[in-house]
Order: C-alpha cells, then sequence, then structure tokens
C-alpha cells in the first residue's frame, strides 16, 4: 500500500509530461491553454510540472481544451 | 466553457459507475476495495455514486487495487 502510495506520486509527473507534450504538439503557448481551458496559467505551469493532484473535473477540462479524451492524458 | 464545466459533473458519474462495474466485476464488496485500496468504505461509495471530484492520485490508487489501469476507469 505504502509503495502505491509512492508510485501514485509519479502518476502525476507523468499526467504532467503529458499535457506539455499534447500542449506542444498543438502549437499552444500555456496562456493559450489557459484561455481554452478556462483554467489559471499558473495552475496550467505546475499541473506541467508533475506539482497538482489534479481532480478527475479539471483533467476532463484540460483534456477538451487540449482535443483530447480524458484517457488520452493518463499513462 | 461553461457547458464544459457542466459535462465535467457527468464525468464523475460516469467514473463511479467504471468504478462500480469493475468492482462487481471481481466480485468484491465495498468493504473489500477499501481493504485493498487503503480508502475510506464510505469514501469509496460516494465515489461509486458520482460525488467525489476525485484526484489523480486516488484514480491511481482505485486502479490498482481494482487491478486496472487508470486510463481503464476513464470513459
Amino acid at each position: 500500500m505504502k509503495k502505491d502510495r509512492e508510485a501514485a506520486k509519479n502518476v502525476k509527473k507523468l499526467f504532467g509530461k503529458q499535457v506539455r507534450k499534447r500542449r506542444v504538439e498543438l502549437g499552444f503557448s500555456q496562456e493559450q491553454l489557459a484561455f481554452e481551458s478556462g483554467l489559471h496559467r499558473n495552475y496550467i505551469g505546475s499541473v506541467e510540472r508533475g506539482e497538482r493532484n489534479i481532480s478527475l473535473e479539471n483533467i476532463y477540462i484540460l483534456a477538451k481544451a487540449l482535443k483530447y479524451s480524458p484517457k488520452d492524458l493518463l499513462l
């Protein structure tokens, strides 16, 4: 169980990497993604750095703005 | 953007349904899933009812306990 909790930390990093990769793929700046999603630019930055334990709703909102399905953001 | 926020509410319901479906598939009770995941039984119940805006870490922890990959819980 402890191991699972540690692995869970890693999932934030991986998620952030996926967001950044997809954003760059679309040619969006963090500002543009913030505008498209309605989330704050600083929030986007911290998600991409893997610092945020992002919620299901925000995963969905971010995926929409990235023209992705939510599952595409999870590895 | 407002429409996206409304659709995001729905995602909690869909997520909860997926969790319940998979739990039943495995023949787990909510108590067993609570034990396997280290999450509280009441929390599991509210996730299944679509009441929780579950975080990425807990999605991961729940998926592990359900012998699933996190993306299998997202539709």
